[in-house]
């Protein structure tokens, strides 16, 4: 069994430690606010007075605070503590938070590991809990013991900035099922239906989309959108200006399904009405 | 075996017809254009030289053109052939379009159906494709033979505009999804990623959120949108922002995200950050 600490005991942060602590780890905590540390010290954890003392307690030291600008607050109080130190970073950010941390971290001598939680609080150390990792691969093989307890571990690469770029990519392709299905939802209530009688059409109908999105994923990686199509966007338009004429009908916010609207006309209007749903994603990416 | 006429030969009239005929229906077809017929005269088509003529010589008539506006020129052509028929119209619309179609048709006393074919035309005939109705079920019970040869049919209510709303329900969860899944390619592509290789990470994350949209579902039903709630809409928002933010680091356009991310924060700046994302439908729907 390892040493882990655990900076920042948010709700994450304490899931984290009081997990390490379950699965037999001996875990130290820190956190600004002393009261968040009761819990889990009767359940065994040790308390350090200071960032720098829980780095210095542990093999490995995780950071899980609210946003990098913390994060590298709580590492700087460190001080020299740092140096040689193993550090994992599972605090929420974008790719370029990632990469500058990794930058300070590994000038201060010591070893970085990036990584976005694909799971809530209450499913940490559970099965179907992932953690997306990026940054030392040995840091990740030497700690492995402890981190898997945690969730299943997925290295990403040698790039810091990874995990954070795949943790936001899985998070949007979220917030757009959510979009989708509280806009779908709006529109089976304006008629007194219920959203839950809805869900066995629903259901079998995503899974049903799902299965296309291997076919679009090759149309973007090789950026030929207009291969094997059978709904080009000329005629997915239609559909579109339907569905935001039927949402003005019953006085529901298009604005979830505008900016597809929006974007499919436009490639439309480019000359590139053949294509699949897929083309759009050139009008929103950095053309090459 | 029934006698139907098909009218209005695009993509999906001539799939329904040719399938009609395939399973042994005796079917006639007319179409504005007349070289649209030949393919389906060479396997056993009648040919009629007018809509009158087409929506007399059958038991039923399945009307599937571009629009209503299209459709209803069509059947006003019919003139005095409508007296006494059973029309299905399978064309896309909204709901008040499915409603003044059906409400003019009856005025002409003929027996209304109105449907929203969910599939492609590929898959009219085969396992998988689905046709939800509304309007008169008595005319989709004595039609079940030739009806059912095209898809599943699932009748949703006697009010016509039902198919037109929930069809569009469903093409609106699944924009959403297509929404969200090109600003995920386009992220993951920024860092040389192929989104082919993305897959194995996003679709059972995004079967683990279908799972979720059982709960979210309750809370737009009963409009109880902070019970039970593992990430609130103010944690929430800190991702919303750092999806915006990495974008925008990758040169990508938030197009897809941002009615999210700001209708997100316009509930928690209206005192619901202790809402799930359930909440933010109340900002799209129509208050009561």
């Amino acid at each position: 069994m390892s040493s882990i600490s655990i900076l920042g005991l948010g709700a994450m942060g304490s899931a984290l430690a009081a997990t390490l602590i379950r699965k037999g780890h001996e875990v130290t905590i820190w956190n600004r606010t002393l009261s968040r540390t009761e819990a889990l010290a009767a359940i065994g954890a040790t308390v350090a007075a200071s960032p720098a003392e829980a780095v210095a307690a542990s093999e490995l030291a995780i950071v899980c605070v609210l946003d990098y600008a913390a994060a590298r607050a709580v590492l700087a109080s460190a001080g020299d503590a740092l140096r040689g130190r193993d550090l994992v970073n599972l605090t929420n950010g974008t790719p370029d938070d990632a990469k500058s941390l990794a930058a300070w971290v590994e000038a201060k001598r010591a070893h970085y590991l990036d990584g976005g939680i694909m799971a809530i609080p209450p499913m940490i150390g559970e099965a179907g809990a992932l953690i997306l990792y990026s940054g030392s691969g040995a840091l990740l093989e030497k700690h492995r013991a402890a981190l898997g307890a945690l969730a299943t571990c997925r290295l990403l690469g040698e790039d810091p900035a990874l995990a954070a770029l795949y943790d936001l990519a899985l998070l949007s392709a979220m917030y757009g099922l959510f979009s989708g299905f509280l806009h779908a939802g709006a529109l089976v209530a304006s008629s007194g239906g219920k959203v839950a009688d809805f869900l066995p059409l629903l259901l079998p109908w995503l899974e049903a989309m799902n299965g296309t999105l291997p076919d679009l994923a090759e149309k973007i990686d090789s950026g030929l959108h207009s291969r094997n199509v059978v709904s080009n966007l000329a005629m997915q338009t239609i559909a579109l200006e339907n569905i935001v004429r039927a949402s003005q009908e019953r006085h529901i916010s298009p604005d979830f399904i505008e900016p597809m609207r929006q974007l499919a006309a436009a490639r439309v209007d480019r000359g590139h009405g053949g294509d699949d749903i897929s083309g759009v994603v050139e009008l929103i990416r950095k053309q090459k």
